[in-house]
């Protein structure tokens, strides 16, 4: 299944941002997507239109609460030739990791 | 007008992709759409729904060429206060640097 | 204090990074650094100086395991007018949607 | 030779970033590497270090102007197996395209 880490960035309203995450990832959370919220990112897993869909409609967010530019950062990740989660590969590389601490132990 | 940063990178089809980087661009030009192509991105410069049309677009041509996964990274700038283009965006900075220099000297 | 969220994509290798995913990641556990692993990244916390000698690093990891290219995507987010960290980021949007899911019941 | 796209997000200073982006190009030049101005980003071309140093170096800039919050994004495309630069990479997909559509014709 793909999946999509977005950023949107506003610009023109001070350096505080907080309020429009939240109301981004309200709507990512209506459109019933499995997502992640990291430091940096929403990553939200699903077909290409459902994610393309819900990009475009966070990307309005901040100009909805009055920004007056916005920047957003999508890096979409999809793979076709075996199924693939956002679970999955983080569990994939934490057991990498396990295996080799313990080699190296 | 908002514009587009697309950089479409084909995983598991060798380290040369330029046969892709090709066929994108072919998509972004049978768009009508205005762009720019760079060393590391094709800008592309429309509306938000034109974007996303030939973004979804030009990310499926690697797998029609037989790439198993695709990560495509893409950095939209989207001002609405005032309008803006591609052009625009680099000549005021070269007047900003023209002017700069000019001071300095 | 700083954070990046880091993604380091090797290409000419086939379409299974979890290795080289893994072996960056070991590296930025050896760096004593504060770290979180998501589905697409690895968001790094530390000073400016500490976070671009671990992306110096991990960027010569898929070399060092063979690969021909690397493409690695970094977004820095730097905020000097008060403390913040990776957790408080999280929580600060998480508080916020308890918020306003209050509000609409 | 690496070459890096670089973006300088300046957060809390109003929708023109121009200045912003000007004072960075001008580091860049003063650097002495070859780059390119984009609509959306600076390319950098240079060995690794030189362009860690410069990235590390423009990421202050807008601090220095009084910005409380910066967004740097970084993409670094770093080839190994092959000598590569700026100008090869643009002009050997305009020879592809060219080609395509000769063979269209």
């Amino acid at each position: 299944m793909p999946m999509a880490e977005v950023t949107v960035i506003p610009l023109g309203v001070g350096p505080s941002v907080g309020r429009f995450v939240a109301e981004c990832l309200r709507l990512v959370r209506r459109s019933g997507l499995r997502y992640r919220l990291t430091p940096t990112s929403t990553v939200i897993e699903g077909s290409l239109d459902e994610i393309f869909a819900v990009v475009r409609e966070i990307h309005e967010v901040p100009f909805s609460l009055g920004a007056p530019r916005v920047v957003t950062v999508v890096k979409i990740d999809d793979r076709r030739d075996k199924p693939e989660d956002m679970d999955y590969k983080i569990r994939s590389v934490e057991e990498r990791l396990g295996d080799a601490d313990a080699d190296a132990a």
